[in-house]
């Protein structure tokens, strides 16, 4: 390193005298190196996922979940070729208000198909969470035997600030984990917000948790949540609740009934269970196989899939038309402009709307 | 007129020994003329409108539904001008499913409105409806005292394909029925679909319309309509209805406690009349003019109708980027390939959006 090197001219980089410390850059140079070697190809990650190696999966669905838009093109083309072996499970969406033991019965349900022999992946959708503040899913403590259970695989909900953003990246999730061979999907959603909609809308069959008597009957009929159950499980049906349990289950019966049929000519059914004590739990998987009966001979299944798609692909274009638009610098700069003006009167919000829209 | 002329070398325009009827032009041209000279400027229809002119008023609304793009800027022009006479009255969504009594309410409500010195314009919301498949107001005939009176304008539904059309254009006649001096203006949709929550969002007031016993109670609550309600009227509260009407105000009554309180600081209210029988309408004013006081006090009411004018704003923009995107040639043929993609697995709903996006 010489003084007279032109760009040692500025007093701000002043290093006479100053060695950098050569065996310590090279330790870093080589360990730079070392994991840039390690990061794997597009190919190695899809023959790793769709070897079931789990490895390669969470680092596929780490470069879905990145903010980085390398990584995010990276991922889609690990999805893309990894479409021909996904679609062949099953997709349950599991909400309940927190309390009702969503965990607990995840737990036991997911136990008990990997005792029949399946494979099973849990994720979750869940905004509002983020790593720090801890999420759904989020705290595996609360799946003690699922989480050493090596035919399953659990991810906690990816963080983001919009419902669409962290839908988007459960669905691409959904897709790896089906490619690792995984044949049952569950996706959790806690029972608040826009979150269920989501969910209901990228699964086949939509599990309702309950409690006796929590009196949220018509929380659940406002919020539309009983409209998309295809089952109504009603959870903690042991010991002095069973009795409430079982009069809880003859009105969610009734509610049931005032619904018109659905598309899927399938009557949403409601059973007991307790997730505790392990009882119940094998029939909530015989009625999702007769479900899947059902909406296979009648071809509402497949039918069902391909509207889905449908509705993400046009859900994700209106959304980014939207964000397009507004975090256009012009736009909102003059957005402002225009409701002033509206609300003091000196133009109608139509108008202002051509005119923002003309810019 | 000449053989040579060369425009009849076609044998298709042999006129040969035909002339033109003259007298029976000239009489047209005149009329054309006479017409064409009474088109009113955007001056004269201002004026008119301000000096409470019910013709002037008709006929800017009938620019306002023109599907004429010259009309519809001439109509812009109008509205902006009557926007400082505008704003001046309260506004009344009234709904209620179809044989509950609504023209009958309407009928009733207004000729008590007019008792009390008030001038009534009643529009509607249906874009369902269209001339001469007979809309709601589409027959004046339900209600006749209100149609022969005076201070009262009635104007059935414009006809239209979306409600985003037929909205936008009610809610540009409320501006010029408030500049032509109507301080009450209420706005009659039928309790089906979405058209109730676009009247809800253009009115101060919202009335739900009910029967006693006709069991709809879930609907209403499904379809979150009793949650938009300030008030619950039940009507044909007459003879041998008045004990289930009594019974039925105690359940709303129940009912509306379980939601949380509004915005608007108002407490819903649940009343009984016989829109035949002229029993109770007085009161539903008297519930009115309390809540506008309430929400004139503590500011709601102009927070709202703020709120409401962005809510238009934002919707117009938001409708007029998707019917721009899909619209477009080029879209509508990508768009059915892209599906087809999605459909035959050999791409996600995420990358064909994206790919969309950056045609």
């Amino acid at each position: 390193m010489s003084k007279e090197d032109p760009k040692y001219k500025s007093a701000l980089q002043e290093q006479d005298g100053i060695e950098p410390p050569k065996v310590l850059s090279d330790v870093s140079a080589k360990s730079i190196k070392a994991k840039r070697q390690k990061q794997p190809s597009i190919t190695d990650l899809v023959n790793g996922i769709t070897n079931g190696d789990i490895t390669a999966l969470s680092r596929a669905i780490t470069l879905v979940e990145s903010t980085n838009p390398n990584h995010n093109k990276k991922a889609n083309e690990v999805i893309t070729a990894c479409l021909p072996y996904a679609n062949k499970s099953v997709r349950i969406g599991i909400t309940g208000v927190p309390g009702v033991g969503k965990s607990t019965f995840i737990e036991a349900f997911g136990s008990h198909l990997t005792d029949l022999g399946k494979k099973i992946a849990v994720l979750a959708v869940d905004p509002s969470s983020t790593l720090s503040k801890g999420s759904i899913l989020g705290d595996k403590t609360r799946m003690e035997d699922l989480v050493k259970n090596q035919n399953a695989f659990i991810r906690p909900s990816p963080s983001g600030n919009s419902l669409g953003g962290v839908a988007r990246k459960t669905r691409e999730t959904i897709i790896l984990c089906e490619a690792a061979g995984f044949d049952t999907i569950m996706i959790e959603t806690v029972g608040v917000g826009q979150s269920e909609t989501a969910v209901h809308s990228m699964v086949d069959f939509f599990l309702l948790l309950k409690l006796a008597g929590a009196g949220d009957e018509l929380q659940g009929i406002k919020r539309g949540i009983i409209e998309m159950a295809d089952a109504i499980v009603i959870n903690k049906a042991d010991g002095d609740n069973l009795r409430a349990a079982k009069s809880a289950k003859v009105e969610f019966n009734r509610a049931l009934h005032l619904y018109p049929e659905k598309d899927s000519g399938w009557s949403p059914k409601v059973s007991l269970c307790s997730a505790l004590k392990q009882t119940g739990i094998a029939e909530v998987w015989e009625l999702i196989t007769e479900y899947l009966n059902t909406t296979k001979a009648n071809n509402y299944f497949e039918h069902n899939r391909h509207n889905q798609n449908k509705f993400w692909l046009l859900q994700t274009i209106e959304e980014r038309l939207k964000s397009n638009f507004y975090n256009s610098e012009k736009i909102k700069k003059e957005l402002e402009n225009q409701l002033a003006l509206v609300e003091a009167g000196k133009t109608t919000p139509f108008v202002a709307a051509e005119y923002l829209l003309s810019l």
